[in-house]
């Protein structure tokens, strides 16, 4: 299969844009172009053009978004097309993206995922992501996802051991993280020992689902993040010669059943370990190859069960491994170098290529702080729906 | 290039539709995995499912549609995105489709168009629609869809001589067409003496963008449709090779300036010709080669202008054309065999699929009354907003 890398990368800072939405897509966009320093100019060099976004047309009442920032950033006339895929719509693109090129239409492909969901709040904003759901068997019935994640998260605790105080590890963890990215949307030193079991019930952070809390959750942000991908046999002579190539190994994605009760299992995510089983098949790796990892902690139990199914550690061990230090930066299995979506912010079409984008840094040895030394090869798990869609990506400098 | 095709078809009855928006667009789905009459059972075989939608969140609050096909259909894990480009989001997912194949990702993949329109009436459906074209420039301001055909088509006028009578001869030769297509929305039969210039001026046809009357658009309906893709190699071993492989011999897209005000000519639609040209090149055929062809005539204007954009005939004598009778089912130039959107009806998203099952018909021989003799290269042309975003599809059984 013809080799497909990333030479740009761009990303905004995550949080309340203080531009209008198609600004803030055109800015990450601009970025990527800008970092992978096209010598033959912007023009006629991009074939093709992928937008992942969720909402654009339900938030922000823009549909052929890709169409809009083909032409602001003077593109045409670049193939374009938007991806939906829920909050996984950004590993869709850069799936997509890889395809593209794999297939021989093109040789170099400009993702974007794209957010902006600040522009709503309250009920309205929990409800169009709440159209994720089955239309028919939830959404109708008023459930959302925290209330999804606070039954799963239930069952974790039932079934395996892991406690509120192991959900506060991975937030601290990340908070920690975020704090040394300057695109994070939350920077904020959080202390174990203030969030203990007890701590927590308080009315500063009231319960959302219950066992989780409104601090269990990621937040609600806008943001972009872009990669321009490149054939390797065109590198050269499109004028990425000079840039480190980040080879895309693997792209998986799986889906399982849309309805969450219809889950034989219902603490699997089976969408998850067949996504990565793909993308590891593509790449000839395995979990041990992997030496950092961008896992999708919407809800911290996410992280936890995500880093189990990706078989980075067995399962019903994950809140130990976290427990023990080992998915900080400098442990044996860094998780969400970035400061993941519980602190770097989740804007939802965004997250999948913002981890494209973080483990790009990481590979490239430009992540700065939270350099995880010598890594060579990366995975993002990036989770649709309630797992009911999930993209996973391999990246390498092997 | 891995050679692709399609070996299974599938339409519903355009119109207002009597089931939910997804049992619809599942329908279409079946009824193409049917026609393929897959040996081995419909799971497991089908790699991807694309559905080409606009407006599935904003009309009808399901985003994710792509995994609620999936589970609906049993076809998980199969893999799956949503892919908008406003009225060609048809198109475009055959050609991600197209991609994912030629690609080596996939084996199978499985385009479902789909659009729920009519549960939105009067200014409530044009707004949705506008959402397409630009958000600062354009939307902001009020401007419509038929408000952009009425200046073109009076743009036309003055410049090539089109009259209201030629408009009115692509209408009467449409609505004839479907007659003779089950599918059809409109089934009526027009009679060009009854619509004269004097006769259209009257109150049941009032003016909507001068000089376009209600009668001179497309109709507002509800409708899905989907084709199987297979990889050639692939498929006697999936259990198709008793089904006419016709091959998609060519992809293509373009874009155009999003603002229209922006074009250095008005009346020019570059990203057609742009896009066919792409297709052409990669089907190694031109114009001379199309049997048939399906163009996107939302307005009358278009089908003509569309048809010398991509060659059939030169710039500024599409008109003439049309008087003549060439692009009627037995003329020398056959357009729109399936009623076009004009009289079988514009379901957004299902439209760009709809044209790509009509010439699957006609390059099998199976349309019947409505068959093309002998027809072995067909031409497809599917328009996303005002010309902005424009996909070109070409197939061939030779």
């Amino acid at each position: 299969m013809r080799e497909v890398g990333i030479v740009g990368i761009g990303h905004t800072k995550f949080g309340k844009s203080a531009v209008p939405f198609l600004d803030m897509a055109c800015d990450a966009a601009l970025q990527a172009m800008d970092d992978a320093g096209a010598k033959t100019g912007r023009k006629n060099v991009i074939d093709q053009v992928f937008i992942g976004t969720m909402a654009a047309g339900m938030v922000q009442r823009i549909s052929g978004l890709a169409s809009a920032v083909v032409d602001t950033l003077n593109l045409r006339p670049a193939m374009a097309e938007t991806i939906e895929n829920g909050p996984a719509s950004g590993a869709s693109a850069v799936k997509l993206g890889y395809m593209a090129i794999a297939s021989g239409v093109c040789d170099c492909v400009l993702v974007v995922g794209a957010e902006g969901m600040r522009a709503v709040t309250g009920w309205e904003g929990t409800d169009f992501v709440a159209t994720m759901l089955h239309p028919e068997a939830e959404y109708k019935y008023g459930i959302t996802l925290p209330s999804f994640a606070g039954l799963f998260t239930r069952l974790c605790m039932d079934k395996y051991g892991v406690t509120s105080r192991d959900l506060s590890i991975v937030s601290v963890k990340n908070h920690a993280n975020a704090c040394l990215n300057p695109n994070a949307h939350i920077k904020a030193v959080v202390k174990l020992e203030r969030i203990t079991d007890e701590r927590i019930i308080n009315a500063t952070n009231p319960l959302v689902a219950d066992p989780l809390r409104q601090y269990d959750m990621c937040p609600v942000s806008d943001g972009a993040a872009a990669v321009l991908l490149v054939a390797k046999d065109k590198q050269e002579e499109l004028g990425f010669g000079h840039k480190k190539f980040v080879k895309i190994a693997g792209v998986g994605s799986a889906t399982d059943t849309h309805v969450v009760a219809n889950r034989e299992v219902p603490t699997d995510l089976l969408a998850v370990r067949l996504s990565a089983q793909m993308a590891y098949k593509m790449a000839g790796v395995g979990p041990e190859d992997i030496d950092v990892a961008e896992l999708h902690d919407a809800f911290q139990i996410l992280e936890i069960a995500e880093s189990e199914e990706v078989g980075l550690f067995p399962r019903g061990t994950g809140h130990l491994a976290a427990r023990e230090g080992k998915t900080e930066i400098h442990g044996e299995m860094p998780i969400n170098t970035s400061g993941g979506l519980k602190a770097k912010g989740h804007p939802l079409g965004a997250t999948g290529v913002s981890q494209i984008v973080e483990l790009v840094k990481q590979l490239r040895g430009e992540a700065g702080e939270r350099q995880v030394p010598g890594a060579k090869t990366a995975l993002a798990i990036n989770f649709g729906g309630f797992g009911n869609n999930v993209a996973a990506t391999i990246l390498t400098t092997k």
